[in-house]
């Protein structure tokens, strides 16, 4: 499956922006979470650290938020920028901040496998977005999530 | 405000139980989130690693969510311990598991000071537990979290 655009939007947000533990391309100790679109889809893959474990064999359900708000957020600023007409890479990204996580752990997630992430905003305005993730090991779907996404204006250096 | 128990719940997590990237004493690069009770209250503290960082100056929101996880589930341990008759440290610790988590960003959280948190059991069955966490920062409230621990059977290892 493709990616419509070969950019991560991360790449693109602002370098203000740009220090997130999560998906920071300046957070040198990151894990760098790289949002790519595939249509209307945000999609991701992330293999977890050795060290990112929870009980012992499975993924540490901490890190699976954390990849949930940043994909989420990522998938956000992806959306907006092809609703304004333009493919990641064009101009600096949108940014947007999470305003609320909700995060469902459906099974327990095996460490080992690389992680697939797939986001879809379900409802959007000009002021914030809300993303749905899903994420699967081994295409079994293990974790669901639900962000609301604000947008930081312009104003503020939002992109 | 002295714990009443000087023991830190985590630390007594049975071996197979200890690896947790966000608590277990057992993981080298983990966050080892400490959780005291105080009567009713599980409290922690923890202060951000500079790398914690999501947009410049405040703590990373993945970060904050997996405080809040992990704080949660050892304080439905650290609860369900002292109501049956035990103090934190006469046993191997109950372990819980999160079945879902949900976090409120109320107010960006300075990356900087230390961070209190302080957790409530706030429904409890022999099977969960629904834990309220606050985060406060320089004594403003800036994250609040609603966690629903699962406790693993003893016949599971799980204390």
């Amino acid at each position: 499956m493709p990616p419509t655009a070969p950019h991560a939007i991360q790449d693109f947000y602002p370098d203000g922006f740009a220090t997130c533990y999560g998906c920071g391309r300046l957070n040198a100790h990151g894990l760098h979470v790289r949002t790519l679109l595939d249509g209307e889809l945000g999609i991701a893959e992330f293999t977890p650290r050795a060290e990112h474990t929870g009980v012992a064999g499975f993924v540490y359900g901490g890190l699976l938020a954390s990849l949930i708000d940043c994909h989420a957020i990522g998938t956000a600023a992806a959306i907006a920028e092809q609703a304004e007409g333009r493919a990641i890479g064009d101009a600096p990204a949108p940014r947007y901040v999470t305003a609320s996580l909700q995060v469902d752990f459906v099974k327990p997630t095996p460490h080992g496998p690389p992680l697939a992430l797939r986001a879809r905003v379900v409802e959007t305005t000009a002021r914030k977005s809300i993303v749905e993730v899903s994420i699967t090991a081994d295409d079994l779907e293990t974790v669901r999530g639900r962000v609301v996404a604000v947008r930081i204006p312009a104003s503020m250096g939002g992109g």
